[in-house]
């Protein structure tokens, strides 16, 4: 049996650390989108997204404005908010909700079809576009929401809602005779999907996702015939020449050896394969999945836990093609990382697919919005110069600071459910067992056997290593709790009631048996260190990056001076830890490095002899988690190593 | 009175380093071209620039096919013809291209209108998209091939069609009622319209290009009051949202203060603004041309004489923003660069600036042909690593092997007719100067006053430094020999038959007054170097790059083997030159460096704290201007510096 996630209605996060953003949900960032969605943000590229529900339903006359998976904004937003009214109630929220969702009950065609853009805009072309239509994309986020809202409020009508939207999928798609023998152009509807089925039980749910999966990259491509067909009608410039690559549709799944196309396309599949590969025991789709991770994690991730190394297309390259400046690593896609890792740790019990779980959460995601949640990355480069990224170049994706709201706006609602369900990436729950995956303060009641254990979490991590947790009501039977080890920890201790105790190690998990009220302390270390790349990484050779535990540390320009790639660290240092007030409380980095002198230089030489000449610096480094939150400057990652 | 340029007809190119390349214009590149603008290359893609003109002329039916600008192959071709036919006769050559001329006459309209698109696809859109037609950009290419095939073979049947086409321009364009008050999207016209004033004599020409280049950026952009137009239709995708600075229209040609836009764009502008300045002694033009050229050479420009650093839209980004592996560096912006700069060394007899045209015309240029003139590059990267140059990637225009033609053909053919053209580079000739610039073997006749000065150069430059002049006719009156001192130029000394003699510097030239027949030989020494980037070039920062005389080298990895990053360069050595027989003969370069050892990394590891440990190897280098001829690899010109 895998493991699964606690329920978010039971789960209360009081973290130092991890509250400040995750309260931002409720507190700013599901308001601010409420207000982005209609249209009240002043210089924000307008969304449209509720005024194009309206029209849907007949409640106004107009013409659909936006991309055309512009309705997953209020998917994203009620899944944020089903996830956050389970631990918090809010009746004016859940109001608001509930007539966004008689909105969206109205908008729905009489059989059960739900998209905005083809119900206003080109009802002849419904399901004509597979390729770049979003339909089951759109789909697909409504079903996670509104498992999210019937699981955060117990309310049914949004569930009803996508169910018989997903009774019309099953009518529509699949090998039958009559049926539409295609599958999405962006991945996403197998992961609403399966959560039906889990919610439901209905057993044809799962199997046209696992149906949707099956069908890719078998036969003559799917999207070039519709691309074929005379009357199709190209929605994306950037589609021209299109290449099933890009849409992991080039070879059935079970032969894709790499990771490649678009990252957030990728991993959402990825992380509905590892589903179906759990339930219907398909060990080839299983060893698919870890031959895919592997891949990702070994060879095209970047060390923030950022994938998708291409700034056009934001797909995937080639392995070890990991460039610092001009990269996409989108926000989404590392929350596709984080959905995929979790899907696989819970089905393998394997503690190192938490440690990249972790890496994207704490550096990517987190850096993906700004401490007072109102405005986003959807790039994530490791590098940035600000004059450089400019209007009309090959930069021009690279924002060297975090943006209002986008015109199509994935990123932003994606970190917000992600937030909103923390929860679930903090423990794990078996049969008998409860896996501590995240050190984050909490507390909660899991169902083990038909007990409530409650168990309650208190650390200041990542700033230091000490975890203190309680576990009260536990069941006569006994139950094991199981404690990540990460990689990172040195001198790694459990105590249990003030006393050290042994436990077994088994893929990364310390587990120790409980029969009684306990309190177990974890200690560890986990002190700032310098990290290199492979080398087969070339854009890294030769320089290193500072690391605390799973933070990622960067230099900026506000506390380093312009032109940070004059800056050299000799690594035979010890990096000075200091607690700072910067960002709410963090340990900034205090070190020792070297600068070039500019001295010899004349403004019109742009080439010349004059060697190299370095001086002296103090260097101080903040997790890139939160970076650009003191205005623009320069910002890097990995730095010159004094070698 | 400024400079001029040597008859092409009385110079005879002997030189060992140059002679293969222009000798590649008849023998390969010439035939070559003519067989792809036929079709007749398998595997390259289709050129039917001859067929546009069949079809255009009513010899045959069809559809237009190619770019808008297709025709200017077939320009290029016949300039590069008569460049080649004024060097060396050739009755068959001479044949086909009258025969090309006849057709191109054919096509011609009535009223003079010449341009196979628009002829035969959009008639009712003549001049209605000057932004994006190029219709006056062709023009410009015919008005140079047709100066070029009247002064090469004394013919005037080109220049006949291209004079009534400058017509049809002059009735159409310019400032008075009734006329068309727009300009070129792609600058070009302006130096065709002067090079028919040059050898016309006719002043409405050089008004027009005059009103052309003083009309950009004045009131309202004119491309976006076309783009305005209900029934304006675009060309080009990428020219969605459309900035006039990429064009440089944004704003008046005198309030330029930096290089922007799109690189050739930029240059040839420059070049028609330089010729205007000197013929309507305009200061202030001049002076925009001197800002704009060192902001190029001190802040925008390659080590290679490239320009243009944005992959995208081929074009200037911001000063010192110089990254080797995504760049755009095309090969016809350095050949814009290398006409400006001759235009500007002409006007102010400052030696400086044909450093850069050397520059250009050693490295970029010539890289951008294969040794057996058959493929070529457009984009000309400082590093290569061929895996990351993937189709549908941000790097998708590094192409890491040379092309064999391109559907759209800009850079072979205007690298034809560079080559087949050095000799305008190698002197400039005053009222009683001849100024030598370039170090090339060659037998010339020069008209001073009413004198033919015969002059001789011998030399192996660039792989070594002793260059002997010999003169001979010399006036009575006497002349001045005016030899270019490089700034590369090391123990720079000059003897006149035998004799140290001494001499006059200014602006780079050494001035030399002979009154009778001698022989002058320059010997200096150009050693190979280490030489760095201003520190403001962020992508060069704590890297080294080697150079001898006017070569830039690069390591390939054919020499060096895979992975050109994990290599350090102690630059406290002696590089040593060796003589080697590859590409013909060359100075290859040999030096000792370290290589970073990949032992310690297992292949699962992706980050890690392995510290760096370094290995001796030699390292070889070799002329960028060569590199891949010998198969696919990695190639780098910046290496990490041992600090």
């Amino acid at each position: 049996m895998k493991l699964h996630s606690v329920n978010l209605q039971k789960i209360k996060i009081t973290d130092e650390f991890w509250s400040k953003h995750v309260n931002l949900v409720k507190d700013a960032i599901i308001p601010y989108q409420w207000d982005a969605m209609n249209d009240r943000i002043p210089d924000a590229e307008p969304s449209h997204c509720l005024e194009n529900f309206a029209i849907a339903a007949g409640r106004k006359e107009g013409e659909f404005y936006g991309a055309v998976f512009q309705d997953t904004d209020i998917a994203k937003w009620l899944e944020a908010v089903g996830f956050t009214l389970a631990a918090n109630k809010d009746p004016e929220l859940e109001k608001t909700a509930d007539e966004v969702i008689d909105l969206i009950a109205e908008a729905q065609q009489e059989d059960g079809y739900l998209d905005t853009y083809f119900i206003v805009k080109e009802p002849e072309r419904r399901w004509k576009n597979l390729c770049e239509g979003h339909e089951l994309y759109t789909a697909g986020h409504m079903m996670e929401a509104a498992v999210a809202y019937y699981q955060g409020t117990g309310k049914k009508k949004f569930l009803e809602v996508v169910l018989k939207l997903a009774d019309l999928l099953c009518d529509t798609f699949g090998t039958e005779e009559g049926k539409i023998h295609g599958y999405p152009g962006h991945q996403e509807v197998e992961i609403g999907l399966i959560k039906l089925y889990q919610v439901t039980g209905e057993q044809k749910y799962l199997n046209l996702a696992k149906y949707f999966i099956d069908a890719r990259g078998i036969g003559e491509n799917y999207f070039l015939q519709e691309m074929s067909a005379p009357d199709y009608k190209n929605i994306f410039p950037e589609f021209a020449g299109y290449q099933p690559a890009y849409s992991q549709s080039d070879r059935p799944v079970r032969e894709q050896e790499a990771a490649e196309g678009h990252a957030v396309r990728a991993v959402y599949m990825y992380s509905a394969m590892a589903d179906l590969a759990y339930e219907y025991k398909d060990e080839e789709l299983m060893e698919s999945c870890e031959r895919l991770w592997k891949n990702i994690v070994q060879k095209q991730m970047y060390i923030t836990g950022g994938i998708g190394a291409s700034g056009i297309l934001e797909r995937f390259t080639t392995d070890y093609d990991l460039p610092n400046d001009c990269n996409y690593a989108e926000s989404c896609a590392s929350i596709g990382l984080a959905m995929f890792g979790i899907r696989m740790a819970n089905i393998t019990k394997d503690a190192s697919y938490i440690d990249t779980v972790e890496r994207a959460l704490y550096n990517t995601v987190l850096a993906g919005i700004a401490l007072d949640g109102k405005s986003f990355f959807y790039v994530n480069p490791l590098e940035v110069w600000p004059d450089n990224c400019m209007d009309h170049t090959s930069k021009e994706h690279v924002k060297p600071v975090r943006q209002k709201w986008f015109g199509v706006a994935c990123c932003p609602p994606n970190i917000a459910r992600t937030l909103a369900s923390l929860g679930q990436y903090i423990y794990s729950v078996g049969e008998e067992a409860v896996y501590v995956n995240l050190f984050v303060s909490n507390e909660t009641e899991i169902e083990i056997g038909r007990e409530e254990v409650h168990v309650s979490m208190e650390t200041k991590f990542p700033f230091d290593s000490r975890i203190c947790i309680k576990v009260k009501n536990v069941p006569a039977a006994g139950i094991k709790l199981a404690l990540r080890i990460p990689a990172y920890a040195q001198s790694y201790q459990v105590c249990a009631n003030g006393q050290q105790v042994e436990y077994q190690v088994e893929k990364g998990y310390a587990y120790l048996t409980l029969t009684e009220e306990i309190e177990v302390t974890v200690t560890f270390e986990a002190p700032a260190k310098f990290v290199r790349a492979n080398p087969n990484v070339r854009a890294d050779c030769g320089k290193t990056a500072i690391v605390k535990g799973p933070l990622v540390y960067c230099l900026e320009e506000a506390d380093n001076g312009k032109n940070l790639s004059e800056l050299f660290i000799p690594t035979d240092q010890k990096i000075e830890e200091v607690q700072s007030t910067l960002f709410g409380g963090i340990i900034q980095l205090v070190l020792k490095g070297k600068r070039m002198q500019e001295t010899a230089w004349k403004e019109e030489e742009l080439y010349a002899e004059h060697p190299v000449t370095l001086s002296d610096v103090i260097l101080k480094a903040v997790p890139y988690a939160y970076w650009n939150n003191r205005g623009m400057g320069e910002m890097t990652v990995w730095v010159k190593e004094l070698i």
